[in-house]
């Protein structure tokens, strides 16, 4: 079977963990590739144009938006973060699986143009271990921790949004969960027509 | 996670090998029971009643059908079949996973009475194959081969009903793809809405 890629698009409160399981994730199977955003936000000290993100002014970003170079976009504070189209398009006819780490509105743009993506949220184990893990960074005041925790009680309104839920408890174990999600998705019959089509065309050949 | 079964419906081409996963799927994890059917038909020699089938003359299967003692039912030849309720609904309330060998009538009756059950529908990795399969089995005459091909091309029409396809190349690969997609089941947030409303209100009360 000449499989073809998914788009998985990954969301989760701040602080679950979404960025370690999915870098653990890509280290460990390579029919993984991580998207890279186009964001019109400065770099931060110690980021690199094309690795954490793609560092473009807001005439580039319209520019890309104007020519459907992104697949989705969104406005984040006071600055635009969008996913650029070639690179996720060349990956999926590669046929690596391509995540997309972005906030519901960009998850919901991807479902519409994109039907067969699969849609993860990924959650800590409970509300209390949240907590504990924002303070445990040791960087964020309390006023932050509030803000984040306002963020997740509205962010947790989309989670029936998604097709799936993961649950971060044991990394590792996280990470196998992710992986065995879209192992199950490459087995869908919308993902395989060929191959079905292939077998009805045989049938009938053979029961001639 | 108080996690609840789901019902595992598995359908095939007679000679892919879905009785044989199956059953190897169940006695690797405990996660799984196997459905017993009620039959009309007389036991063949070594069929035992309540193993195999549950044994049951026509009376019985129609005073069942009109007791909603059954979750599916379907004529095939001139016998009929059925899925009796109280052993699946007492598994699936224990947490157990259930899976019920079915053709696609009772398929689709299944996924109308519980939208939350996962249709899978094993195929050989080629028609070809298939083919030697069922002569590899010795005891299958060219008439009766045919026959099963007829067969398979017609339920082949079928597959897009399914959730899943399941590619028997390998047996051992198979159950662990079973297991696979039966495990990213459990992760969809329709069967996680307790775990997902308990967040949601530990979030509220930890923001306040």
């Amino acid at each position: 079977m000449n499989r073809k890629g998914i788009i998985i698009v990954v969301s989760g409160f701040s602080g679950a963990g979404k960025g370690t399981i999915m870098k653990a994730l890509t280290a460990k199977y390579d029919q993984y590739a991580l998207s890279v955003s186009a964001t019109t936000r400065d770099p931060r000290p110690g980021e690199e144009n094309g690795r954490e993100y793609f560092f473009v002014s807001n005439e580039e970003f319209e520019k890309l938006i104007q020519e459907d170079g992104l697949i989705e976009h969104a406005g984040y504070v006071d600055h635009y973060y969008g996913t650029p189209r070639k690179f996720v398009e060349d990956k999926l006819n590669a046929g690596i699986d391509v995540i997309l780490e972005i906030e519901i509105q960009g998850a919901l743009q991807i479902k519409k143009r994109y039907p067969d993506a699969v849609l993860l949220f990924v959650m800590p184990p409970s509300a209390k271990e949240l907590v504990n893990r924002l303070k445990g960074r040791g960087t964020e005041t309390d006023e932050v921790i509030k803000m984040r925790l306002d963020r997740a009680c509205e962010e947790s309104e989309g989670i029936e949004n998604y097709d799936y839920i993961v649950v971060n408890d044991v990394l590792e174990d996280a990470v196998e969960r992710v992986h065995g999600i879209i192992c199950a998705a490459h087995n869908t019959p919308s993902r395989n027509q060929n191959f079905i089509d292939d077998i009805r065309k045989q049938l009938l050949e053979l029961s001639k």
